[in-house]
């Protein structure tokens, strides 16, 4: 609908205000990039959705209450430990992760720290997001040694660096940034995030971070974020487990010097697409990237009786560890996507049901459709493809990322506290 | 509570006024037994539970309409095939399995079929129940010689061919048979089932026929039968995936001559708990062979603050594939018990949940309480072990059955209709 400008190479600093970088600082294994940080080099808006485990990681307790106001500076990010379930103690790391932050980056700001001129950022501004071992409390002098290295490696061209250093089991870095012009103005909208394994519809991504220079009011920004994330990180199955840390932040510098954005604003539209579009970009390399994952699989519902039907059957589809795995060994047994439909609380008739894998006819309401068994396979020969569900009770549609389940994906997760 | 003598192996015939046989139709794979039938010398009562999934199988769509009647004689089942998602030529295969079933049958009862001593068996006294491949049709000039061959090969002694007959990736045939004493009668009741993938909570083995010699009216018998499957087979979970064909279906000759069995007789709660003693002997089988398991977990959830919260997180955690890789690899991973918890439905405070492994507390309200982790991680060395997870909120509990997620898994799983 809009076409954007695709930045090669661009992640969440590549819009103007921000700098980014990643640092390895021990948190749990030696030698690997494990802290981030995203910074604004002046307050700006920020939004943020989080999980909705009742089991909320301290971060997330933490970023939950601060972005409320609506203005933060900066975020620190850490992998290695999820600082979850981790009680009082767990919140007070938190809390002095982001002490830290702010201290050092009033240094950072004030050019070594003259005092005639230093800057002032209140603790409150500074946001923490943390993945990986949950149940496992933050070691804190190296957290607070990383906190330091990170603000002192910030740099316009930090968001490579800040993007690998959130990975966990993440094989590659996930960054994507468009650009579109608002008022005659060049507005940039950037990500990254990481994910690759306990990643569920209802809140997708375990960490992702969205920067724009587009100046937008906080109220607003919001509402640009919201729609964007539920028809992207929040349509992303992997393994049908949902994270205590779940967290997507996006701020706003304002720097590109735009009319700030409200839904009111003639452009608002395009702006939300360029948001959603990164979004999906993001997304759909989180389940590309899924845990042990061979095969990229975008599964669609049609024909049901209501979206929130075709929501339904989608997501027990590429949740279900019998499709998934019959993806997996490239097997064509179309009858467990029924299925899984059938328990998905979805009405389904499966005499009005057709299934596709590709553009192949495999069921068609009532009969095995598929003469060519060759082709149907070939479909997932592919390291990406699509299989249709077309409930044929109505107009409800709805699209769900997903991937396979594979021998890796039991390995990576058998042994990963050890 | 009560005591019951356990029939060395006994199943589905060891009960009074029952034959089982089992044979090799080549329904699916030539060499195997693939074809069950459980037949009574007489109608006796009978009771069905049958699967939630709104795409049901042919012989689900059948025998929910006949046991409705509460009478029936035998039950054809066979593996290879599951006659699901097959339409109308589906249904119509399900009957012509039933009447030819009838015809052999009076043939069989009738001493070779002197025509002036002729059994009449009524078509609709015949149920069948159907495992294997969905979306593919039986093949029915096999299905025919088989239901024949498996009428002539009726023994009292056939309960180890039927219940190997019915496995289809089982590694282990399922029976099991008890007896107590009614009214001075000795009373049996034996059963046999198939099942180790697709098994999810809400109806769980795919085929089961559990049998007794006792006489039962046939509204108690159904008393009796649900809340036995409620508390055993509706609590096992493999992986979450529920079948389009799960079955349950409970005979009673009245052979051993007992008074009618209802739930004002002085006996019934002996009799419902002997029910229910199989149903649990063969439902924990199902976990014990769930696909690709190497352990039998069992997940205890106690001070929820509703039973019905019990459940939720009870399944939440047997279902998660997280936490089953994390057992497979004997990862003393916590943080996923609680977190699947967390988003199971039921309330839950990290801050109040202990959780223990065998024995021995790892987590304790906010803090990792693993002092000895060899201890915990000894624990998961066992073939079985139990995890409790105590929420500190109420008394609700709640107990399921289940096992580990194993590389096995994916390659049973990966090339099924192969």
């Amino acid at each position: 609908m809009y076409h954007f400008e695709e930045i090669s190479g661009g992640g969440v600093a590549s819009a103007q205000g921000f700098k980014a970088s990643g640092v390895a600082a021990a948190i749990k294994y030696e030698g690997r990039k494990d802290v981030a940080m995203v910074a604004a080099d002046a307050p700006c808006a920020v939004a943020g959705m989080f999980t909705t485990n009742q089991v909320a990681a301290a971060p997330v307790v933490l970023d939950r209450e601060r972005v409320k106001t609506g203005v933060a500076r900066a975020v620190l990010l850490n992998s290695g430990c999820a600082n979850a379930c981790t009680g009082e103690q767990g919140l007070a790391d938190a809390r002095e992760s982001a002490r830290v932050v702010a201290e050092a980056l009033a240094e950072y700001f004030s050019n070594g720290g003259r005092a005639s001129s230093r800057a002032v950022i209140p603790e409150e501004h500074i946001l923490v997001c943390s993945t990986g071992v949950i149940g496992a409390h933050l070691p804190m002098d190296r957290m607070a040694a990383g906190a330091k290295m990170a603000v002192a490696a910030l740099s316009p061209d930090g968001g490579p660096d800040a993007a690998r250093a959130i990975m966990t089991t993440d094989l590659v870095p996930k960054e994507a940034a468009l650009a579109l012009e608002i008022d005659g103005r060049r507005v940039v909208v950037g990500g990254m995030c990481k994910g690759s394994g306990m990643i569920e519809p209802r809140m997708a991504t375990m960490l992702a971070v969205v920067t724009t220079d587009a100046a937008v009011a906080p109220a607003a920004l919001d509402a640009a974020l919201r729609p964007a994330v539920e028809t992207t990180f929040n349509r992303v199955v992997v393994d049908g487990d949902q994270s205590t840390n779940d967290t997507i932040l996006m701020f706003a510098s304002g720097v590109a010097g735009n009319a700030e954005l409200t839904p009111s604003h003639p452009r608002w539209p395009e702006f939300c697409a360029a948001v959603r579009g990164v979004c999906d970009r993001l997304a759909r390399m989180v389940a590309m990237d899924g845990e042990g994952a061979t095969k990229f699989v975008t599964v669609r519902v049609t024909g049901a009786a209501t979206a929130r039907d075709a929501q339904l059957a989608a997501r027990a589809i590429a949740k279900s560890p019998l499709v998934k795995t019959s993806w997996f060994g490239r097997d064509l047994n179309f009858g467990r996507v029924i299925c899984a439909a059938g328990y998905s609380g979805a009405r389904v008739d499966d005499q009005k049901a057709r299934i596709f894998y590709g553009p192949v006819l495999v069921y068609d309401r009532g009969n095995d459709a598929c003469a060519d068994r060759a082709a149907a396979k070939a479909v997932m020969d592919a390291r990406a493809f699509d299989v249709t569900l077309d409930l044929g009770l109505g107009d409800g549609e709805d699209t769900v990322y997903t991937c396979d389940l594979s021998y890796d994906y039991v390995k990576i997760n058998g042994d990963y506290t050890t």
